[in-house]
């Protein structure tokens, strides 16, 4: 496995891959890898002939008072997973060749970027999108593997692969779980003990959504109002949004038909966690 | 000389041409083809294997009160003209295509696209820099050809490319200048007999500047201010701006020194022309 570091020494990675007529499978990330990121890793490693991992905590999307310098970073811990599952490369760019003193471009899609995570981050998904356009010109990959954990993550990315058609394939994948059902997240080492416990209400919530479902006089307004009553019995949670909306476009609906997503973001601590459910009505 | 109006066609013509290892040479245009044009298509046609010349008039660069629809357009000239010059390649998309109804991309490129004609064009940068993107990622060119008329544009392009690691040369072109003067545009036909009189007021004033500046007690206000006198004596012609910038980072600047550019906007009756000149202190 190599470690590259330098733009420069990974757009001749990714020319020699192109010359030779290898597919590259892109898992773009930033780090301290979990098993969901392996997923990831272990699908793209199964469909193309090399496999990149960035990884590259991306200090545009974070706000100012948010936890870039918090968000937990571990190089050598994630090379060892990567390696463990056939990652070929890892690149690992500075802040500084990535964001040069004079660097002015933003990529911002409209609609999808301001609601959800985008009322509370307002400038996070310009900072994903410019950043993920940045690494996909860079990397030049067949097929990018995104987890379906950041929904309006990778309906943003699509939005923008289409618009600007990019020669990509974006592969969204399923949410993995720990055995209690929290999503897999790199922000959980962040959660003490007592917290860990709350964050529960996460998945409880959706869950709980999930059997509502199939409840004869169910509707959007009583579905909200149940899960946010079971996150005001957690002491230790605070819901930053509770939204019901179409799968695909991300879209306000008024009633539960088609494909929904149920999505939520709930402070626990100091710790903002999301997670997400889709539901066939 | 092909004629390829489907987005879907011109990424076929492209992944050809790549795949036997062609260099693609593209000029893009708003068409009603003019000498400026055409001696961006002769430059990419020397220097390439395949030409690329797109014709689309680009409604997003375009303010609600500026001239997109009155804007001249001809294909079947256009076509004439690209093809006695070497023009492999037509590509003139559907604005439909371009933009369907749920698009949402926009790139912006902060600071430059704000000054000069920024300031009295708010989103035609945003405009331009997102539809050039566009055609870059569709006609994938080793190298593309601009006019140094559009010396922001240029300024704007090339900062984009830098920033979002796009794998093409840009390469700048001279302004081509009629007999009398008069900087090359498709506006130019526009203008009726006593205003293609009027627009050299432009070319004159930067002439004159230039002479300026081989005096001795010359500085960026005096400049300025006798270039607005110039204009002002010309009936017909209102000034939008006249700067004085540094030529590479288009920054404002205190003194001339190095590299200057001189660019002004001058509306002339209803038709709002530009120019500039380089000079070297």
């Amino acid at each position: 496995m190599l470690l590259i570091n330098s733009i420069y020494m990974m757009n001749i990675a990714t020319m020699e891959a192109k010359n030779e007529g290898k597919s590259i499978g892109f898992v773009p990330t930033m780090g301290y890898l979990h098993k969901g990121h392996i997923s990831l890793i272990e699908k793209a490693r199964s469909e193309n002939d090399l496999v990149v991992v960035s990884i590259f905590v991306n200090p545009t999307q974070f706000g100012p008072k948010e936890d870039y310098e918090q968000y937990p970073r571990n190089l050598n811990r994630d090379m060892g997973m990567a390696k463990s599952v056939g990652a070929d490369i890892i690149f690992c760019p500075e802040v500084s060749d990535m964001y040069p003193q004079n660097f002015k471009t933003t990529i911002h899609i409209k609609g999808i970027s301001e609601k959800l995570c985008g009322s509370s981050r307002p400038k996070h998904f310009d900072g994903v999108a410019t950043v993920v356009n940045k690494f996909f010109n860079i990397v030049k990959p067949t097929r990018a593997y995104f987890g379906r954990k950041d929904a309006q993550q990778v309906a943003i990315i699509e939005q923008m692969v289409k618009d600007l058609h990019m020669d990509v394939d974006i592969i969204p994948c399923p949410i993995i779980r720990d055995e209690d059902g929290l999503a897999l997240s790199s922000r959980n080492v962040l959660l003490n003990k007592d917290e860990r416990i709350a964050a529960l209400v996460l998945n409880r919530s959706l869950n709980h959504a999930k059997a509502l479902m199939k409840e004869k006089e169910i509707n959007i307004v009583k579905i909200k109002k149940e899960i946010l009553e079971m996150i005001a019995q957690e002491p230790l949670a605070i819901v930053d949004y509770v939204e019901i909306l179409d799968s695909k476009s991300l879209n306000e609906i008024k009633e539960l038909r088609g494909s929904i997503l149920i999505a939520l973001a709930v402070k626990i601590g100091e710790t903002r966690l999301i997670d997400n459910i889709v539901l066939e009505e």
